[in-house]
């Protein structure tokens, strides 16, 4: 059987294995260890500007916590209709944010921009009946796995900050979306407040980071977490995973190795693709009787409405499977 | 150096590292995979009576998901005034329970009675201007390492019963308290409604579970755990963790090392204790002088006010180390 | 200069005054007082249904804290994508409700129908990564000034009942529905769980009831109401107005002058109207020029986007007034 | 029947009446009317500083809405154990501020010093473990009756300030107080940065003021309000009551009236009083049968404990009566 059902689900990288393992003797409890400890520097090294960074255990989590310093509760964030924080994290913003408003905004590929946000917020009447704007979140890569280029963010940073708006980054797959920006970390995050760094679908087994830009946000942060029992006794686990993955960018190379993963399966269904393959997810149209015939020969992977499919590559996708699974589909 | 500062920063046990390790091929994400669908029978079979239960990453988390489904949001839980959810929880329970309010009762020894919670609520007026309480929580074992006995968990289950509250069991060291009651699972566990059974302290790395005993509450519980953000992907890891900790009951075999760790250090100083040992901590009256004596010989411990210290011992002490504990104490 | 802007500032009717003057004298504060405990019956009567009632002083605390006794904190509420409590309440239902989520509805009018909720719920997955659906939200009339009638409502209450779902009606308006219906307000409010029955708009002055049609649900609504700093000590201020509103029906009168006024415009802009007029508002096609010839007459109106305006009439309205700007467009 | 049950049950005041049925003529709706947009000038004008003043209907929100500008929702307001918001509005501050907590203070007669604060706030250790008070709320009178000196307020605004705390006065009486110290409200609200200004026990109806010291600070009470469901469409008739009660200084006028009434009927039970009798509150110790026998006698009142008796004037109080009651208590 060949998965290809989502990274979320991948064994942990052996690199992170030896991480937790070497973190195993006894350090100070919650993120008061030495490895917790050294995430801000790794960070601020990785994005060649200040940050905080702190590890929490999903990326539901960090993209709440992220939320809660930009967005009051009486404040919106604007995200795509299709964001992952509104179609799939159990309302979890509204939990986290007391009661804040997710304003949906459409948008191509799942991805914002300037003029769809200005058309969705310009006519809200600045007056207290209704709910005003606080906030802009955006995935990178989007949910159909589209990768907001260095411009294209620079649109949405001078946008937000013109209108008074925190902007936040889910990157649950924030590596393949830097993979695909020819690994520029600073590149893929450019103009972002807050990232939820995403570890875990690319090898990692129970951290992703909030990094905030602005390190005077992290005692909010700090506080929230742990309200939120999100402040783990052995953080020092938590910490390894993620210093693991950056150690000789060991998430650029798995998301390498993914994004190449997907570049061939794309290969063999170029006219079949609902959107172009930036990242590691492919959506392809294929029929119920296709969608049969590939899972006949041991392809595993979910329906995406009624005539398409997703494909989503791993850090540990086989060349061989992912070949195998484009020609497959080539020879529907 | 050695270390009775917590058992909270203990290294991983061996075998939660292979469950670990062997759960790491794929399968279903969050908690659809085959390890994490055994809790709720592995969890019957302890306790002896239908229960559901569910991971979560912290006994914060665990705590707070129980008692959600026993506090209504205008409600309020009756705890100890030292309870780890008034005191050390961020303030976790607020926010969990949607802004319902903690209720404060005095206890010997960190535990609470039926005649001193009556004495808390008997006084609330029955109306809308004050805060009702709906649910108590003990800790099992208690703040100061105390245990409830069966007698004791009997007449507050009575008490609660017939006032119509929910009783919740804070057991972050619960094994402990399992161990010191003859391994008892279900007499340590008697009365409650719900439980947050910890194996953190006590050998895991990041899972607690939240057991149910009335398994029609577990959907509640299951999607507050999304949307607070502790749904994680690769669920199957902590199913592993907790597996591992019930196999052949290594979480009380832990737990009863820890236990008589402790009981070795009381040995040499019995007068000195502020509270009978009966888990794996220990409150010892200890003027400054005499603990910069102990620090001097590579103790390590927490001060505990101006006078005494604590003293916690884990399933990794050397038993040769608590001997010398409590040697240095006998002789100062 | 004539005002048709809203019914929202209109006067308190003259008996309104009267029955406020009458409860100066001292009685129990809160909801203690005579007048306060005659609103269940006089509502049951009503209804000929049993119901429980409070007041409270505005449609959005109303609004909320009935819809509290059917929607969790981790739920959502089905309501119309222009509901007054999408867009008009400052994320009111987001505070109430903790957290939980409104899932917007298209419909023609601001009116849902069954199809049109089972289009939104029917693709959410059964799984704790989606909000649930709790409850639906209809409002009689509608925010076009819509009526639902006894069929639609029973196609509603019958959707809602076999999707588990509660129903609640705003009724803002609800005067102007039943006015609609001949009358009848069990046959306005049929179906619905609970009821936020508007007098505010139709000649009240601050008082709004919660009609509940279990009234095992009035405890959690007088908490709550109290916890939302909504009990006010003088209540019985409040409950004279409701009883003066319900006295002889003057509710039912001064809805019926409301509508008459409405149908007197709407004689001269038939063929402009964008919504038939089956209460007290009018949205009619008006240019921007027409507009400024309507205004220079003296007429006070809201523009309603580019090309539109809202004309509303209220228990006050002169007849003389309605026939007068009923002329004014017909002779553009 | 004479009562000295509550003063707020007490009529609403002739001049209050007369204000309200003027402002009936139509205006604009919620605060955008006349009367709305002269409350900050008139209490600028009042309290001799800057300030933004907003009309709600009670104490409770008041007391909230001005508290959610100072403390976030993972922090704490330090207040008196007996203070209202912790014992008498149904758990009101944890909704409106989030789940933040109150943190209990013990102080002679309600009241609170820096060195009870400090003893209360200074063991709490400075990390995310422990809620950290974010604010002060004192009663101005206390829940005894008692009030607080400018000596006292400067103090405790220097505390404050020095802690990083704002400081909240729940003024539901503050009228009282200010009689009491000769009518300086400057004087009596010394160092707040904000107040619940009350009128409705003095002679209003249904209107409360929030009064920030720092406007700044209005905006967010102001969508807080109207997220609140407590923006009243017809708010001209609060604004109304306030107003009427400010002109001519009636407040003062009503609250030296209840104080004297107080005065009066102390003067007949001085060696039995529990405290002080500072503004319109008398806390009497009187046997069940000195309870009986002055029921007996027609006078009402509520007990207190066993063994006492709580008397409250009001604005409406006979000095006949008030003097009769104090007659009768020395006869016992």
């Amino acid at each position: 059987m060949t998965k290809f059902l989502s990274d979320n689900a991948a064994p942990v990288h052996p690199k992170v294995w030896e991480a937790m393992r070497a973190a195993d003797e006894a350090d100070n409890p919650y993120d008061g260890d030495t490895l917790s400890s050294e995430l801000d520097a790794r960070f601020t090294d990785l994005f060649g500007r200040e940050c905080a960074a702190m590890w929490v255990a999903t990326g539901t989590a960090a993209n709440c916590l992220a939320l809660a310093t930009m967005c009051q509760p009486h404040g919106g964030v604007v995200c795509h209709e299709e964001a992952h924080i509104e179609v799939d994290e159990g309302g979890a913003p509204g939990f986290y944010l007391h009661g804040a408003k997710l304003m949906l905004c459409p948008g191509e590929g799942a991805k914002l921009t300037p003029s769809g946000i200005a058309e969705l917020i310009d006519p809200i009447r600045d007056d207290v009946h209704q709910v005003q704007p606080h906030a802009v979140a955006i995935t990178q890569a989007s949910e159909y796995g589209l990768i907001y280029s260095r411009e294209e963010l620079d649109a949405l940073q001078h946008f937000a900050r013109s209108h008074g708006l925190g902007l936040h980054m889910d990157g649950a797959r924030f590596a393949n979306a830097a993979a695909s920006l020819d690994g520029a970390a600073a590149y893929a995050a450019h103009g972002a407040d807050s990232l939820a760094f995403g570890f875990i679908k690319n090898g990692g087994m129970s951290a992703e980071a909030v990094v905030l830009f602005d390190p005077e946000r992290a005692e909010l942060v700090k506080y929230r977490r742990k309200r939120a029992g999100h402040l783990q006794c052995k953080g020092r686990y938590l910490a390894a995973q993620i210093l693991a993955m950056l150690e000789d960018d060991l998430w650029l190379a798995n998301a390498r190795h993914a994004n190449a993963a997907a570049q061939s399966i794309a290969g063999g269904c170029e006219e079949r693709l609902m959107h172009p393959v930036e990242a590691n997810e492919l959506f392809v149209r294929l029929s119920a009787n296709e969608r049969k015939a590939l899972r006949a020969q041991g392809f595993e992977f979910y329906d995406w409405g009624a005539d398409a499919a997703r494909f989503v590559t791993a850090w540990n996708t086989r060349a061989d499977d992912a070949e195998a699974l484009g020609k497959a589909i080539a020879s529907l």
